[in-house]
Formats: structure tokens, C-alpha cells, sequence
């Protein structure tokens, strides 16, 4: 496994795989491996020739009050992890060589990146698709893969790649939970165990909503069902809902009711320091 | 010469070029070609294997009231003119196949797209780099040329495609003018004689501010002179300016003083129809 910084090395070595017909896939990441990421990689081995895992802790989809300093990083872990996964090549560029001075160029996604986490992380999404952007342009994969966990990350990117006619496939791969159903996160790092212990709610509340849609026939109606939910994550210790919601699994709109394939999506914060987001599958 | 329509095929066509090894370069256009477009496919095919040319009336540039629906078109006349220049490929897609139903993505250029033709035309930059975008991706050339005439427009694309870490290389193409001076433009075609004389204004005024400059030693104030350049153009019959600037010929900062490698550059709304642009390169 090759690990290079440069952009420039980077081009010439997926250049000379290109020339030789080998098709890439790119895992985009921020590091601090877990087997969320790993599940990805994976799948990388199994859809293409080569795998490049990004490594990345991309500052523009931080907000001015959020943990870009703070954010966990571990890259000789990570690389012996990746390594184990069946990757080809980790690309972890410098802050300053993927976004040269005076850098001003956005790309934004307009719709989707309204609503659910796009109103809590004003401008998040486009330092996403911006980053994505230019990683593309760097590494010309023929796919990329992204985890569910981040569902309208996910959609945004699909979005993008399809507007901009990107020769890109955008995959989507499922969440990776712990072994109680936390889905897996590398701001998972930041919980005590007391943290820990409250942060299951998220997914105990999203597995509420499914149970009951499962238990009838009929359409339920989400607003109840919402509220329900949110009163069991405040309840719970330390924990507080930014947003809770039933939405339509391509397009994100909010169903009045649970029909057809559905998200029941979430974000908490806990002890007002560490947000972590989940989602589940429910059809009706 | 090929002409094709469909994303798809034409995908298909520069992915053999490609594999074969072949260099490319690309002439993105709005068609009714004059001898500034083919002097641009000319350079072309100086510069690469393949020259295609795309032809596509971007509607995501103009502005609700400019002249979307009546912007000159002759396809025929084109195509016979690409040939004869030695272009390989017109690319000319249909609105429906560049925009995709639902399509939400932009791409913006935040600092260069203010002033200049950027005030008078709001939106105007990001949909053209928008457009350049999405032709990047489906063309992937080597290199790319616009004409030096749109100076702002070639400086926003230069800024992007650097930004986004395309691997097109950016060329202008310097200003091919009609015999008396008046910059060739597609929009000429819209001028009457009467207005086709009162045009020239802006180049004489430009010229005017150039001659001065030759004239001295020192590093000359611009506001004196572009008053003096201003009252020139709106004295002249159904002239009147729309902006005229000295500017750095990188940055587009204005300039309190012509020092360095500087553009002169402006635009004249006439008889309020029709808008021409025009720069000229000032060093001192």
C-alpha cells in the first residue's frame, strides 16, 4: 500500500493504473478508521481494480464552533487498517495544497442541502461537495463510496455528480453498528462511558418508530411518532434532539405520513459537546 | 468532423480518442461562429490531437431580461465553418440532456465574478462556470480556450478550474477584431449600420486611455482618464456605458494608477438593446 501526500505523485500514479485499463474506486474519508470505514473499503476491493482511500479532515465542512481542531486523528493506525483492508493507495493531502491561496471556488448542491443536518451546519454541505469536487478532478475514480450513516451527505453527492455529469458512480453502503446498534462514528471517540451508555438512545428511538409501523397496516401519521421519539432522546441523560424526522428516501421531502420507502433520520447532542446522527429504513 | 448530440455517444467517441492516446481540446462556444470563434479552433488544433468545439446556448448565464431567446443561431453556418478551421467534433447537447430534471448544483466562483460584467449581470459567472463544469466532465480535455474579449469570464474559469484541481489547462485567446477595431462578437450580428458605427466608441475610448498612457513616463491616475473615456462613449449616439475600469490583468482589482500589467476594459449598453464588451491591455 502506497501513501502519498502530493497531488502531483497522486495524478501520475492513478495515471500510469488508468493507462493500464485498471478501474478505482475512492473511499473519501477524515480518518480515525473504524469498521464503518473498513466495510467500505471492503467493498471498494470487490467493485474495482483499485482502491484509494482519502484521508482528509476537510476544514471547509466544519462550522466556526464546531471540532475540526479536536477531531480524532490516528494516521498510523489508520494506515495499518487500511492496509489490512485491501487498499492501494491512501491520498492525504495538505490543507494548503487542496485548497491553494486564494481559493474561492463553491460548489453547492441547493435543495437537498436544506433541512435535517443542512440547517444545523449552515454551509457544511457545500464544503462537502467542494471537497469532493476537487477529489474527484484529483483521483478521476470510476466509484465512490459513501456510508448511509450520513444519508443527505449521501444524496447531496449523488445529486452533484449527476448534475455536473461527473463519469462517477456514487455508491451508498449500509450502516456498520456496534454490537448494542450505536452506529458506528469517529466522534464516537469523544463519549465517556456514561455518554456512551446515553448516546444508544438515538438508535433506540429510531427503532421505536419502526417497530410501531411494522406492528400495523395502515399509513401512520409521522408527527406523533416524532414527538414520541424526541421525548425519549430528552429524557434520556445529557441528550437533546437537533432534529428528528420522517423523510422520503431519495428526494429527503418530510412525509406527513410513513408510505412508500421512508428515512426515519435523527441528530442528538449530547452533554451539548458531541453530535451524532442515525438513521433507519422503514417501508410502508 | 462529427456532430453529435448525445451525451452518451459522444462520452463514447472521446473515451476511444483517449484510449488511443490522443490529446484534446476543447472550444466551448454558443455558437454563430465569426473569425474570433475559429481563430480559437484554429489555435486548437495547433494545441492538440482533437479539437471539439461545443456549441451550446447556456440559458443558465442570461439573465431573465437579457436576450436569451433571441441570441443568433445558425448551426449549418457553423458547422461548415468548424470544419473548414479542422475541428473534429461539434458537441452540441439539448438544454434537457446539460440540466437534468431537478438539477440543483452550482458552481460559483466567489471573488472574480463581483464587478465588472458581474454587477451589471447577477448569476451571469456561475452559470458559466457551472456549464464549463459539466463540460469538463463529459469532455475531458486536456486544454480549454476562451477568448480574451470575455476577460472576466476566462480569469473565473482560470480561478476554477485551479481551485477544483481540474486537469484542463487554461488558454486565452487574444481579441480578433473587424478591420476598424470593433471586437467580433455574435452580438454584432444584432447591431443596425447606424449602431455598428456608434460600437466603435468603446475600442477608440479604450484606445484613447492606451495612447495616453504611451505618451508619458509617469504611472498616470485612472479616474481622470476614465471619466474622459466615459463622457467619449455617452456623447456618442445611443451609447451609454455600462462599466469602464482599469484593472489589474490577473486579479481584476481596480487600479487607482496604470502601474504594471494593466486591462482597460469596459461595456456600452446601445440604443439599451444590445450590451458589447470590450478590454485592451495597457503596461506601464
Amino acid at each position: 500500500m502506497i501513501i502519498e501526500s502530493t497531488i502531483q505523485k497522486t495524478r501520475e500514479l492513478v495515471g500510469s493504473w488508468r493507462k493500464d485499463g485498471q478501474s478505482i474506486c475512492l473511499v473519501p474519508t477524515m480518518g480515525y478508521f473504524h469498521d464503518g470505514h473498513l466495510a467500505l473499503m471492503q467493498e471498494g476491493t470487490r467493485l474495482a481494480d483499485k482502491v484509494i482511500v482519502s484521508l482528509f479532515v476537510n476544514p471547509t465542512q466544519f462550522g466556526p464552533n464546531e471540532d475540526l481542531e479536536n477531531y480524532p486523528r490516528d494516521p498510523e493506525g489508520d494506515a495499518a487498517k487500511a492496509k489490512q483492508a485491501g487498499v492501494d493507495l491512501i491520498f492525504c493531502p495538505n490543507v494548503s495544497d487542496m485548497y491553494l491561496d486564494e481559493d474561492q471556488t463553491v460548489v453547492s448542491v441547493e435543495e437537498l442541502s436544506k433541512g435535517m443536518c443542512g440547517d444545523d451546519r449552515p454551509g457544511h454541505f457545500s464544503g462537502v461537495t467542494t471537497v469532493v469536487c476537487k477529489l474527484f478532478n484529483i483521483l478521476q475514480p470510476d466509484c465512490a463510496i459513501f456510508g448511509e450513516k450520513d444519508l443527505q451527505q449521501l444524496l447531496v453527492i449523488k445529486q452533484m455528480a449527476r448534475d455536473l455529469h461527473f463519469p462517477v458512480r456514487i455508491i451508498g453502503h449500509e450502516i456498520v453498528r456496534e454490537h448494542d446498534g450505536l452506529a458506528m462514528s469517529s466522534r464516537n471517540a469523544y463519549l465517556n462511558s456514561q455518554e456512551r451508555e446515553s448516546a444508544l438512545v438515538l438508535f433506540s428511538a429510531l427503532q421505536m418508530i419502526k417497530k410501531r409501523v411494522e406492528e400495523t397496516q395502515e399509513h401512520l401519521k409521522s408527527a406523533p411518532l416524532i414527538e414520541e421519539s424526541c421525548r425519549m432522546i430528552n429524557k434520556q441523560t445529557g441528550c437533546s434532539v437537533d432534529y428528528l424526522t420522517v423523510v422520503d428516501e431519495e428526494t429527503l421531502q418530510a412525509k406527513e405520513r410513513i408510505k412508500g420507502n421512508c428515512r426515519v433520520a435523527g441528530a442528538i447532542k449530547i452533554n451539548d459537546r458531541i453530535r451524532l446522527i442515525d438513521n433507519i429504513s422503514v417501508r410502508s
